[in-house]
């Protein structure tokens, strides 16, 4: 890629899992990043390493405030805003449904504005959960979805599908140069332990040597992208000048089910893995798959790292993770089952 | 209807075409009413009779500003919240996209909050649009839509959907008492002649004697709701116990297509009808049709109004309504056709 040097790039949730990794990825790139976060759901230690770097400056703010001054001061420099500000995982998403949305829709204005303003060119990270619960497979980026819009994940679907339609106006008049990444699920280092996705859930539950929790029957399927691959697809997206505003979808589209997913975990880990099965939250999709041709068209990219590879980065991630911070309660059941 | 002297409702919208219809039936059944509105596309002149009334209070104002301090002052008395501000005919609507989907989601939110903080119940109209161009015919309520998210509707389409969510959310936890309509086409006096509607633009063009331009074929259906009807079930709604949160279709299940349409106006026209056919524009919906089981079943209310009957009083409204105020280019070409 193309070096930046000088050019700032904004990252909004860049304290966030991708975030942080896309941060990191940024600074390689030879930009200057101003990562701007309200760690709500994010966590400041994601961004450890990168805060000594000279080309890094966190600014710790919600989007639905006035930007903040420090942000403002640096309008000049910013060639690049991605905006990655939004709780992701349907618990902390849920927790406060008002925020969510006002995130995804007033958050996203804010910073199209800004982009407006600035003449950065702007990237809305959207998501696979457009799609909702989809009744065509793989997903194609024109097939519009199935989504509930009063459900309890509506907050956040139909969010992102707001901040869709005001990123492609922008677009539409000229307002500013837009890219919209739809992003299926990512999975990798720096993932919340406490977030409830099922990588960070199944993983950790079996690094605490916890019953493995399947909703469902475990057949619902998803695919897995490993967050490097995630983070170079963004990377490529915003700088692509084919790209143009429309969305594209970045994901795996190596099919998976969850029972199939706990079996590479089981394959990694050095003991057996006891599961005990739950019922299918509400508006919880059943199948969700990307059609990745526009991605590998237009962007020359397709996911590289094998759910081996990437599982075991993520394993010894949260291995590390856990052993410094291990909840007490989890503490407490795994002296518990050590015991017997 | 029960009587409700001494109470106050809040009409968002309430210079609009239906906000108009609704304040006066509030005023007949008791209720003291404030309409708040921007005058953005609606119409004082649709106030003109209702402001000699005690009981009626217009307050201009934008519902993404901080609520009018006259509004807050009557806070207290509040115990209905109509919200139908927001533009509401295509060109109208995609004229400012931005404010268009602020409209639905902020607005919504602001309203929302203050039916949480006086107590009062919420209604909001969202619309048949949040079906999309639906896939199933009719549309009942738990259908969950074909919905472009990117597309030029989307700031209307996507900003009902977003403000369902959010007042679906409100209900949820308890924070409000709330009703959800979706409304189906609805026609009758105070509609905009400008607006780009259907039945509006043909009885325009019929009554100026200008050629009715038909979009498509002609062969695209909707259902037609006089406003009377509509204004009734809003108000059956809003009073009703049973209904609960989740939305409910408001419409005439009688399907019409655009060419039967312009039929029953050629009916009652006295003079011959010229058309033009144009092409359809991006995402208009081919067909669309509400199944108002739910509204039969849970408000005991039907459309009573007969398409022949409606469109008379329309015609009529129209026709006093343009010998009031002719367009300057529009009486020039009703001149020359006259003048063969």
């Amino acid at each position: 890629m193309k070096k930046h040097n000088g050019e700032t790039a904004l990252v909004a949730g860049g304290a966030g899992f991708i975030g942080s990794h896309l941060c990191r990825a940024l600074l390689q790139q030879g930009y200057r990043v101003v990562c701007l976060d309200n760690l709500l759901t994010s966590r400041r230690s994601n961004l450890l390493a990168l805060e000594a770097e000279r080309d890094f400056t966190f600014v710790e703010g919600d989007v639905l405030d006035p930007l903040p001054q420090e942000l403002c001061d640096r309008a000049g420099d910013i060639t690049r805003i991605y905006n990655l500000a939004c709780a992701a995982s349907p618990p902390l998403y849920q927790a406060d449904p008002e925020h969510t949305m006002l995130t995804n829709v007033v958050g996203t204005d804010k910073l199209l504005r800004f982009a407006e303003q600035t003449g950065a060119r702007f990237l809305l990270t959207s998501t696979s959960e457009v799609y909702g619960d989809p009744e065509r497979h793989p997903q194609v980026e024109d097939y519009r979805g199935y989504v509930s819009c009063t459900g309890p994940r509506a907050c956040y679907d139909e969010g992102k599908r707001a901040a869709e339609a005001m990123t492609l106006d922008f677009a539409r008049v000229g307002r500013a140069d837009v890219r919209v990444a739809r992003i299926f699920n990512t999975y990798g280092p720096n993932m919340n332990p406490d977030d409830g996705r099922v990588v960070s859930n199944l993983v950790c539950q079996a690094l605490l040597r916890l019953p493995l929790t399947l909703y469902g029957d475990g057949r619902q399927t998803r695919s897995f992208c490993y967050v490097a691959d995630m983070v170079q697809a963004l990377m490529l997206l915003m700088e692509s000048e084919a790209a143009g505003p429309d969305p594209i979808n970045l994901g795996n589209p190596e099919e998976l089910t969850i029972t199939e997913l706990v079996a590479a975990i089981e394959a990694i880990m050095p003991h057996p893995l006891e599961i005990i099965y739950k019922p299918l939250p509400v508006d919880d999709p059943t199948r969700r798959q990307p059609d990745i041709s526009r991605a590998r068209a237009v962007l020359g990219w397709h996911p590289e790292t094998a759910l081996s590879e990437g599982l075991a980065k993520t394993v010894a991630w949260f291995q590390r993770e856990l052993g410094r911070n291990v909840p007490a309660k989890e503490t407490r059941r795994v002296a518990r089952v050590a015991a017997v």
